[in-house]
C-alpha cells in the first residue's frame, strides 16, 4: 500500500536538487536558454539516449565517462551540437572546465539545430548567472524548450506505508522530431528514493518502451533523445513498485504531453491496437498509424476516413486481413470484420468524436492476443509552416 | 543495335491496341472516369500488385483467375472497391458480366476511395459508351486521374538492326499514396514484342525496384497499387536488352512524373546514396530521406538543411558515422567527413540549387560500395490541404 500524490515542484520536488533556467542570450529577446540541475550529493544515474547513429556530442561524451557519479547537469537550447566531430566534445570540456569548484562530473545535454558549433563563450557567461542554491524548476523547464509552446513538468510524493515518503520530479522538452525510436526530447529525472543504480537502470529501460517510445510526432528520430533519471537517495526511503508507478505516470504525462505539443499539432490520439499476432506486430501496426501522414493529415481534417486506417495497417506488413478487422472511433465502431455498414449517420457520429481534442482509435485485428497503445498527433499548416523554415 | 524513337500514342502505340476514355458519372462535371484498352487479339500478362494485406477486389478477382490471357482492361477512378469484401468481387463480376462478347476473360482496375461500394449501375451505364475501334489514348490516360494534376504517358517504337520494330507504350496514375513498397498508383503497358510471358514477367520484376518502388510521395503503401504489362506479341519483333532499356525508360519517367505530381509537391528530388554497405542499406537511407517529414519542410521551405539529412541517415539504422558521411547538394558538398565548413556563402549556394524544381542530393556513407537512387518530393500547404479533406 502506498500514495502517490502530486506535487509542482518539478526537477526540485526530491530533497536536496536545486535547479534554475537563465538567458545566455542564445534565444532572442533574453529567453532562457540555459538551464541546471544541481544536487547537494552526489547522485547515482540511469540514462536512455537516441539510436541515431549520428548522436550528437553531449551523448558522445556522456557516454565516454564510463561509470561516474554526477551532481551536476547543464542543459542548453538553440543549439544541438550535433554532427560537430571532436570539436563538439571539445567545447562541452571547456564548457564544464569553467564551473563551480562544488560540481563534481559535470554533464552537458543539448538541443535545437544540427551542424553549428556550440556557442561557448555565450554559455560559459550565461552559467556565471546560476545561484546553486535556487529551487526555480518551472524556470529551468521553460529554458529547455525550443519549438515547444508550454513547458513540461511532474512531480510525485510517494508515501508509503511505513510512514517514511520519497520524491520523483522530471522536466521535458518535446515538440519536433518525436518518434517511437525516441523523440528529440530531453528529459531530466530526479529523486531522493534510496533506488539502486542497477534496478533504476532496469526500470527506466523498461518503461521508456510504452512510454517516449510509444510517442510520435512525426517519425523522425533525433541525434540528441535523452533521458537522464538522478538519484541522490537522500530520502532514505524506497519501494520498488511504488517507485516504478509514479515514473510510469511521470514518462506516460510527460510523452504525452510532448505529442500534444508536437508542431502544430491539435489533437492527441491514442491508438489502441489488440488481437494482433503478438505485442511487437501490435507495436508495429500502432507506431505505422501513429506516423502515417494520410491518418495525420485525416485527423486534421477531422474526417472519419476509416478506410486509410484499414489501409496503413494492411501497408505495415503484420499479419491481417479485412475479414477480421475491427475499427472503431472510442466506442463507435465503424468497421467490423467485412461489414461494411459505415453510413451517414455514423459518419456525422465519427467525425464528432474527431473534434474532440483527445481521443482514442482502436483496431482489433483479431488474429492473436497482441496488444499496444502507441500516442500521435494530426498534421496540419502549422506544422509545415514551423518545419519549412525552422532555422531562421 | 537498336533505336528507340519517342512515339505519342500512349497505350495505342503497339499494333492492335484500342483505348478509350469516358464519364460513366462518378467524377463531378462529366469529367472522364472510367476507361478500356483493348487488343484485338488475346494478350499474354505480366503483373507486380501492392503488397498491403488489405488489398483491393479487383486485384484479389485478378489472382483468383490463375493464369489466363485477356484481351481488355476496364479502369474506373474515384473508388477503390478496397475494404468491400466479397461484394466488392460480386460487384466486379456483375460489370464485367455485361461487356461485349468479343471481350474475353476481361479484368478491372480501380482507384479512389476505400470502403465504399462501387457505383456499378453508373460503371455500366458508362462501358455502354466504349467503342473498341477507339484509338484516344489520352483520353483513357486522362479518365484515370483521381487527385492526379496531369495525365501521364509514354510510348516508344524500337527499331531493332535486322528492320524489324516493336512498341511499347503506357499510362500511368499516381499522386497521393506514392510509396516505396508501390504507389497509389496504377500503370498499363501495352506491347507488341514477341516477348515470352516468362520473360515479360521477370523483366517487370526486376525493373519496379529501382522505378516504381523508388519513388515516394507520402510513404503509404496503397490498397490498390497495380502495374499491368499486356502483350499481344502482333509485331513478331522483339529483342530483350532493347525491350528491357525501353521499359525502363518508361517505368523511370512515369515513376519520376508520379513524383513530380506528387500531391502538392513542387520538387522533384533524387536521392543518390553511395558508400553503403550493401545496395539494401542504400535502399533504405535513400527511402528513409524520401519519406523524411523534416527533409520533405526542408525542401518546401528551400532550406540547405543538411543536417536534418545528417540525422536521417543516422536515424535509418544503417551502418553509418559522422566521420564518413558527405553529403552534396547537386555538386557542392556542404558536410564532408567530420568537416564543418558550412558558411553563409554555401548556405546561400545549396538555397540557389534548392530553388531549382528538381535536383540532386548525394550521401556518400563511406563505409562500403553500396549504392541506390530514390526519387522523392516535398511536403507543403498543399498536401495538408488535398489529404485533410480528399473525401469532400
Amino acid at each position: 500500500m502506498y500514495k502517490l500524490i502530486e506535487v509542482k515542484s518539478g526537477v526540485c520536488a526530491a530533497e536536496g536538487f536545486f535547479a534554475d533556467g537563465v538567458s545566455a542570450g542564445l534565444k532572442k529577446n533574453s529567453a532562457k536558454d540555459i538551464a541546471f540541475i544541481y544536487s547537494d550529493t552526489l547522485c547515482e544515474l540511469a540514462s536512455v539516449f537516441t539510436t541515431n547513429k549520428m548522436c550528437a556530442a553531449p551523448i558522445k561524451h556522456f557516454k565516454q565517462k564510463g561509470d561516474f557519479q554526477t551532481n551536476f547537469v547543464l542543459i542548453n537550447s538553440k543549439n544541438a551540437n550535433a554532427m560537430t566531430g571532436k570539436a563538439g566534445i571539445e567545447d562541452i570540456e571547456d564548457v564544464l572546465a569553467t564551473l563551480d569548484e562544488k560540481i563534481i562530473n559535470p554533464i552537458m545535454s543539448s538541443t535545437g539545430v544540427i551542424g553549428v558549433r556550440l556557442p561557448k563563450e555565450k554559455i560559459i557567461e550565461g552559467t556565471k548567472l546560476f545561484d546553486l542554491n535556487a529551487q526555480e524548476p518551472h524556470a529551468a523547464a521553460e529554458a529547455i524548450m525550443t519549438t515547444d509552446s508550454f513547458s513540461k513538468e511532474k512531480a510525485f510524493r510517494i508515501e508509503l506505508e511505513d510512514g517514511s515518503s520519497f520524491h520523483i520530479g522530471a522536466m521535458a522538452k518535446g515538440a519536433g522530431m518525436i518518434n517511437p525510436a525516441m523523440a528529440t526530447m530531453l528529459c531530466f529525472v530526479t529523486t531522493d528514493a534510496a533506488v539502486s543504480k542497477s534496478e533504476m537502470q532496469e526500470i527506466l529501460d523498461e518503461l521508456t518502451v510504452t512510454t517516449f517510445n510509444a510517442a510520435s510526432v512525426d517519425g523522425d528520430t533525433s541525434t540528441n533523445d535523452t533521458v537522464i533519471l538522478l538519484s541522490n537517495a537522500k530520502s532514505g526511503s524506497y519501494n520498488k513498485e511504488a517507485f516504478k508507478e509514479a515514473l510510469y505516470e511521470i514518462m506516460l504525462f510527460l510523452a504525452k504531453e510532448m505529442v500534444r505539443d508536437g508542431e502544430g499539432a491539435t489533437k492527441l490520439v491514442t491508438y489502441d491496437i489488440t488481437g494482433a499476432k503478438d505485442d511487437l506486430e501490435a507495436e508495429i501496426v500502432a507506431k505505422a498509424l501513429s506516423n502515417s501522414l494520410l491518418v495525420k493529415t485525416a485527423l486534421y481534417g477531422e474526417d472519419p476516413n476509416w478506410g486509410r486506417i484499414a489501409s496503413t495497417v494492411g501497408a505495415s506488413g503484420v499479419e491481417a486481413q479485412e475479414e477480421t478487422l475491427r475499427i472503431s472511433f472510442e466506442d463507435l465502431c465503424v468497421y467490423d470484420r467485412g461489414e461494411l455498414y459505415f453510413n451517414a449517420e455514423m459518419e456525422q457520429k465519427a467525425a464528432a468524436v474527431m473534434q474532440k481534442e483527445s481521443f482514442t482509435i482502436s483496431c482489433d485485428l483479431g488474429v492473436g492476443s497482441g496488444s499496444f497503445k502507441a500516442y500521435g498527433c494530426d498534421l496540419g499548416y502549422e506544422y509545415v509552416k514551423i518545419n519549412a523554415d525552422y532555422r531562421t
